[in-house]
């Protein structure tokens, strides 16, 4: 069905994330064309607390119980990195638009039948790259694109913060997709490959590994792009 | 000889080059313990007008005239770096202490043998990375030393600047050792193992060639340490 701008999309949430409650739960509520209505947690008196806290008509005690409420035509999907793969899949064949949270999966042939289940069930599937909607980067690639700065030949992208390594957190788990190229290395591979809009031909990586943990802590790559 | 810092240490240059012009003949004469007696070049002519220009007492009209005068103990070497081997090699051979600009040979091979010839003609050879001298690097590395900033993991280091590519100059030259990697590159390689103290395990490079000179414009490269 067409999106006519009087119209609002009803979204659901799977999962009472930090980054749901600190950033996309305010960006949902300012939003135009967008009416949240219900979030799942494994939990069902957490999902209650939250939509109490955020005013949200429904909640549900699992991530079944939304997907099949009729009423909700998309879903954001903040869970942890290894579980976006399957939640995304229910999501499409349950007939939902599915915005999901980067790393979409943790293996490309994971990525592809993603977008291939999105396909058969004709829904749109979207990684949640945020930072390709700020207004900065939207001028920043306006200026690239008028040949303000010539030909771009470089991008060399960092995305670094303090790390303190507690120990629940999933980015220590290698099972649960954790480590910094899962993490935030993503966004800089996807920077560059909005600059070149290309893939890249050649990738060469290192990094340091946490002995304990079994993830990575830096990883650093080199692409070369046509 | 061991050096009294009442002697002063004899220098030649060898070539009228820009970065001696511009950089070091400036730095011989505001040094201490250092005299510089001669310049030679191909152009007896040429210095001539520079020893006059510069007040140094001796020109030579060759390189090896230079060499053979036992007045001079340590010679600079700012030729192209297609250069450095034969020059450092001659004046090592001569019993000259010798500095010579980065980089200090085209292979490993030469400079192994560069080193080779020092020690078997018993006299100091070194590569001119005068950044490494600078009191903001010696205060970054003394920083560093006493964990200011913690255990170092990452070093990122590049060196660029606008290249008019005009086609008489040696960097667009293969032959002589042009390049961005040669030319500058070699800044960013020398700065990573400054840091950690230790060879790279691992190299990986990708670049863009001019396809008209056959030089690099564009060297990226990523290094795995120890």
């Amino acid at each position: 069905m067409a999106w006519k701008s009087s119209e609002k999309i009803k979204w659901g949430i799977l999962g009472c994330a930090a980054i749901a409650e600190k950033s996309l739960i305010p960006a949902f509520k300012k939003a135009q064309g967008t009416e949240l209505v219900a979030i799942a947690s494994r939990s069902a008196a957490k999902a209650q607390d939250w939509a109490e806290k955020f005013n949200l008509p429904k909640s549900y005690g699992s991530y079944e119980d939304l997907l099949a409420d009729k009423e909700i035509e998309a879903v954001y999907i903040p869970l942890p990195n290894h579980l976006h793969f399957e939640w995304t899949v229910r999501a499409l064949r349950a007939g939902k638009r599915v915005l999901c949270e980067k790393p979409l999966a943790l293996t490309a042939s994971e990525v592809m039948e993603m977008f291939h289940q999105a396909e058969a069930n004709k829904r749109l599937l979207m990684e949640a790259f945020m930072y390709r909607f700020h207004p900065r980067l939207a001028k920043a690639i306006e200026l690239l694109e008028s040949g303000a700065i010539g030909e771009p030949r470089l991008v060399q992208s960092a995305f670094t913060f303090v790390f303190n390594r507690e120990q629940d957190n999933y980015r220590r788990s290698p099972q649960m997709g954790g480590g910094a190229l899962y993490d935030v290395g993503c966004y800089t591979v996807n920077a560059a490959r909005l600059v070149f809009k290309a893939e890249p031909q050649e990738i060469w990586a290192t990094g340091h590994l946490d002995d304990k943990a079994g993830i990575d802590l830096t990883t650093s790559v080199l692409c070369n792009f046509p």
